[in-house]
């Protein structure tokens, strides 16, 4: 039989090709600890740099690693540098790489136990696993009335926590007849802002979510909380949920959860907690008092894409009622009926999450935890507290510096005591400089960098480094 | 210094067993042909083979290949096989695999230009030279008043797009107060579940999205949109949005764009055009009428990740004027202010989508427009239509077969004229096989069976393969 034409890569194209293509990747990690971790560019100068038109003909993938390093490279901002200290991690590493080029390979979906059983199981067997490793309560894992799914990150999983609260409130009447502006859903003004983005999504509104005081340590007041409920309720309003956090973007600010989950228990309040970041340290015994009375609340999750080696996308959300979340999501259209689903002895994951197709990504927490071991990464995660604690005994060893708040784990929010313009002065110098990349928060109204230690990376001497830049532009700066 | 401890895989480690992860693959590639494409396991079987616990100590990555083959393989539905013509196709490539390797390795986040000014303008300018290579309405492209930016999914651009209208036609009311149950929707009553989950999760609600009646391509009736605007407004609702399929996903049915535009711009409703699947055909200038009218539409999306090469997740969504998106879904908490956004010279995607985190997933597409150039593509495209239509001329030829709908593109729906039974039967035993798999729809309330030709390794031998093991099984069935 005569071969056809074929545009394809072939299998043995590809073995070469993907050869080179990890190579180029292995290059990029014995260098990205030169590389000025903050890109350089300026807005439209990579668009500038690439063809106006799509090429007509096909062109050698040695071409398009060319053009890796010369022009896309520059335009990088390297979150998996040792020396990126801003926002929250993205910590890549080799095993999470590897799982996801598998899960590429096979390129199934997920949407449907039958479109590729072993998609499906893994994933509840591992978010099974993860709920074992970090101790969460039993009626977050499968084998009880819950269960876990893979989201693409914490604000899914926030929006459809709030989703299936709003349709156990309402009884399934908002999923039918739309919502009618009644309901209220609460979080702390430090909560993160996928919080209100859901409210708006949701068609619940950014005026009916309530945003509760924090205390001095920035976490909600529970007092709070119930005070408004309560006068929500006396002013004809519905409150159905509610929003904690363990470990703020801003400041790691960890909620009361025990208290908060009391009082959502008393006023039947969804309660869900965003453990994004910080969640991923109750991997060690001595830090899970911080999420204690998880087993109030309904739904949970953490983000092994931020803090837990594995690639972006990898949040682990769970809920303690399976059924409530499904019966909120779940659609059947004639083209996706099977036996396995009518059986009811599976899990059809498109019933846990807004968009229909989902990727394999079980696969690449897989290997992280096999890779490591539970040993390998309490090891590295005990690393990163410890060397943010050093941190922040430096900073308060030194009479110019304060820290805002006392840090629980590894982001050290503090700030020169020159004020906001040397702040942010400090900030821009060192980010320019290309040797670390901070990012900034407002904290007791006064402007505060945060140095958040989780990269891959990261070792004790990038630590020291980043205080050492501080404190060299700091001199410069005072001198004026 | 002494080296710290480090449970982290080396970058010599990464390459070496990089390559074996990739020859993994490659190897997958050459014999996928030969698997059963419908995976024979039962529920639970993949899970019963798993470790209980979770390792306390990490495993060499070489279990983990060999786990991958003995225990994950045969939980695997092959959507790379050529002989996979279910649903709609999921089609990968080898550049698509590399790029999205390259995205893993550099794990960076796109949710602001500032986070990785790259990963936004790669974005922007290959979804421009997507719309040229598609020769979408120059209101598309980042050059006027609109853009594109790249979804999960045809799911989340439908509710991007919904809610971009709800709040243009509640004058952001909707995103501050919630929804008040008034605001009407439109589909026909062939369109993706999405629209409906869409509408649910919006707020909107099921009853307020009209199925519109479908004649007899399947495509939407344009009068009866126009009249069930008219009774709605008559009965005090507020019709704000309205979805059309450039083919369906049930039979590829093509909705009027045109017509259905027109009413749109009078009446003043947001106009949502969805060409999942068929959207890549225009590629090709003869299949471009497929999409004409499209210059009426406020937002559209197409999949390359379904029949472009383009591995999952990859939904092009462009939107006519981004201002609309923008307004209704971004926020700016301190802790991502920065001084590129303020200038307003760049376009920071979390603006533009539901999560606030995102990968680099504009490397695959554009490591896939270069390897092919679009005359690949094309041809490919081309190929599939005429597998496609040749199959379709095979079913007309065979009196006890029909076809359902005369075939657009890529997918044929048709049946046996043994009615519901013998269908369900042939497709059960086929799928049983393992030789090819094939799923259902309901059309003229008859069971009908759906081959959709789009999988990158097909051939003409494996449609030819596919009519002919077809033609056995209908042989033994209808023996009985």
């Amino acid at each position: 039989m005569p071969e056809e034409k074929s545009y394809h890569m072939t299998p043995s194209e590809f073995r070469r090709l993907g050869h080179a293509a990890i190579d180029w990747v292995a290059d990029y990690y014995e260098r990205v600890e030169s590389l000025p971790v903050l890109s350089r560019v300026r807005p439209g100068d990579i668009r500038a740099t690439l063809p106006a038109r799509p090429p007509e003909r096909g062109e050698p993938f040695e071409a398009v690693l060319k053009d890796l390093s010369e022009l896309i490279l520059p335009g990088i901002t390297h979150w998996q540098s040792p020396n990126f200290f801003a926002y929250f991690p993205a910590n890549a590493s080799g095993p999470a790489i590897l799982g996801d080029l598998i899960s590429s390979g096979f390129g199934v979906q997920g949407m449907l136990w039958s479109t590729s059983p072993a998609c499906t199981e893994l994933e509840t067997h591992v978010l099974d696993w993860m709920a074992e490793m970090l101790d969460l309560p039993q009626r977050f894992r499968s084998t009880g009335s819950g269960g876990g799914a893979i989201q693409d990150s914490a604000s899914s999983a926030a929006l459809c926590a709030l989703i299936a609260a709003r349709e156990r409130a309402t009884g399934l009447a908002s999923n039918e007849r739309g919502c009618d502006g009644r309901l209220t859903a609460y979080t702390s003004s430090q909560a993160h802002s996928s919080i209100e983005k859901g409210a708006k999504v949701a068609g619940v509104g950014r005026a009916n979510l309530r945003l509760i005081d924090v205390d001095a340590t920035l976490a909600m007041r529970p007092e709070q909380l119930a005070q408004q409920i309560d006068e929500d309720r006396r002013a004809g309003h519905i409150p159905f949920f509610a929003a904690a956090t363990i470990g703020t973007t801003s400041s790691n600010g960890i909620d009361p959860i025990r208290a908060i989950g009391r009082i959502c228990r008393e006023q039947g309040l969804w309660l869900h907690v965003d453990g994004a970041m910080a969640g991923t340290a109750a991997l060690c015994p001595e830090f899970r008092h911080l999420q204690d009375g998880l087993e109030l609340a309904d739904s949970y999750c953490f983000n092994p894409h931020k803090w837990m080696f594995t690639n972006f996308d990898c949040d682990c959300f769970y809920v303690a009622d399976r059924k409530a979340l499904i019966q909120a999501l779940s659609i059947l259209p004639e083209y996706l009926r099977n036996q396995a689903t009518e059986s009811g002895a599976v899990i059809d994951y498109r019933d846990w999450q807004i968009p229909l197709g989902r990727r394999f990504r079980a696969l690449k927490l897989w290997l992280v935890i096999r890779h490591y071991g539970v040993e390998g990464l309490r090891y590295h995660v005990r690393r990163h507290v410890d060397l943010a604690q050093e941190f922040a005994r430096w900073v308060q060893a030194a009479p110019r510096f304060e820290l805002a708040v006392k840090p629980p784990l590894n982001l050290v929010c503090f700030r020169h005591r020159g004020g906001d313009d040397l702040n942010q002065a400090l900030m821009d110098r060192l980010n320019g400089s290309g040797d670390l990349f901070l990012t900034h928060t407002r904290l007791q109204d006064r402007l505060t960098l945060r140095m958040c230690v989780g990269q891959t990376q990261t070792e004790r001497r990038h630590v020291e480094r980043a205080w050492r830049r501080i404190c060299e532009v700091a001199d410069d700066l005072e001198r004026g």
